[in-house]
C-alpha cells in the first residue's frame, strides 16, 4: 500500500468501507478505474454527487425517492397490501420476489442489546397511514433475525389494538432446500410452521 | 430496478461494471452510500476525479505514479532485481509478498487466441532498461496462465539473446496445500519442478 500514490490509497480506503469489499477487491476496482476512460470516471463522480443531492426518503413510505413520493407510492394501481420492512434494500428484494403492494420502511429494528428502542423507527407514520389509507392486509416483513423478530412482536401488539388484518412472512425450508443441509433452527421453524395440505 | 430513482439505477449500473460486483452487491453499496454523509460522498467523487487527472503510468516501469516516476522507481535503495509483470495489480501482489526489487509492467500478455501480439507490450522499453540499468537478475513474473506462459516463453528467447541472468517464478504446491485437494495440473507441475533437497 505504501508504494501507491496517495489518491489511490484514499480510493482504496473509501472502497474498503463499502459492504462486501476487502483490500484485494478494492485494489482490483482501482485497477479497473485506471483502465476506464475519463468520461466513465466523471460520470460515476457526478452521479455520486447527485445521489445525496437528489435522493431523499419518500415522504410517505421512507423508500428512496427523487421527488416527494417514491415511484411505488406515486403509482395508485398497485395492490392494497402494505409490507412493513426494515430498510430500503428489503423493498428491492420484495419487488424482485414479485410483491406488488405498497411498502413502509421502518428504518431499522428494535435492538435491546444495542439499546435501540422503537422510538427511532417510523411507527407513528405507519399508524397514520393505516388509519388514512385503505389496506386489505398489513404484512410484517422484517428479517427472520432476533432483532427482526423483536420488532415484529412489538408491531403485532400495536396492530392488534388497531384491529387491522395483518400477517407475517412465512418461515421454513428455502425452495430446493434439502433437510440434511438445513440448519437445525430453520428445520425446527419449518416443523412449527408446517402447512396444512 | 424500475422502481429505483434514475440516479440510483445509474450508480448500480456503474458499480456492476466493477470487477467482482453483481447487482445485489451494487444495491447494498448504494444503500450504504445513502446512509453515508454528504462529506464522505463528495470525498469519494473528488478522489475519483483526481484519479484520472493525477495518476499516469510511471515513465520508467509503467506502474501507477503521481509524478514522472512511481514511488518504487524513485527509490534508489531497492534491490537490483527486476520483476517483469503483466499489470499494476501484480506489483501490489509482489510487494505484499516481500519482493523489494524494481518492476517492469508489460501492460498485458501475448494472447494468440485474442490476436494480441508482443507489439502492444512494453518490451522495447524493457530492453533499453536492461541495457541502461544494472540488474543482477531479471525475474519473469507473469501469471501461471497459458497467456502468461506464452509471454514468458517469448521473453525468455529475447533475454537469452541479451545474455542476461534471468529466472521465472516457481510453480507447484501452494503453502499449506494438501495433495488430495490440489488440481492435477498443479500437482503435475510440482512433480516436474521438484526441488533438490
Amino acid at each position: 500500500m505504501e508504494t501507491y500514490p496517495q489518491v489511490i490509497r484514499r480510493i482504496v480506503e473509501h472502497l474498503r468501507k463499502f459492504p462486501g469489499i476487502g483490500t484485494k477487491s478494492a485494489e482490483r476496482i482501482v485497477a479497473y478505474l485506471l483502465r476506464s476512460d475519463s468520461h466513465e470516471i466523471s460520470a460515476i463522480a457526478n452521479d455520486l454527487l447527485a445521489l445525496k443531492e437528489r435522493i431523499k426518503p419518500c415522504r410517505r413510505c421512507g423508500n428512496t425517492a427523487d421527488g416527494e413520493l417514491c415511484a411505488i407510492c406515486a403509482n395508485c394501481n398497485r395492490e392494497h397490501f402494505l409490507a412493513v420492512v426494515e430498510n430500503v434494500e428489503d423493498v428491492a428484494a420484495l419487488e424482485k420476489a414479485g410483491f406488488r403492494g405498497y411498502y413502509h420502511v421502518l428504518g431499522g429494528t428494535i435492538d435491546h442489546l444495542d439499546g435501540a428502542g422503537p422510538e427511532r423507527l417510523s411507527i407513528a407514520s405507519l399508524l397514520s397511514r393505516i388509519e388514512e389509507e385503505e389496506f386489505s392486509e398489513i404484512i410484517i416483513a422484517t428479517n427472520a433475525t432476533s432483532e427482526g423478530e423483536t420488532t415484529a412482536h412489538y408491531l403485532t401488539k400495536i396492530l392488534q389494538e388497531y384491529g387491522c388484518v395483518f400477517s407475517r412472512l412465512g418461515v421454513g425450508l428455502p425452495v430446493g432446500g434439502e433437510l440434511e443441509y438445513i440448519d437445525a433452527e430453520t428445520l425446527k421453524k419449518s416443523i412449527e410452521h408446517r402447512r396444512k395440505c
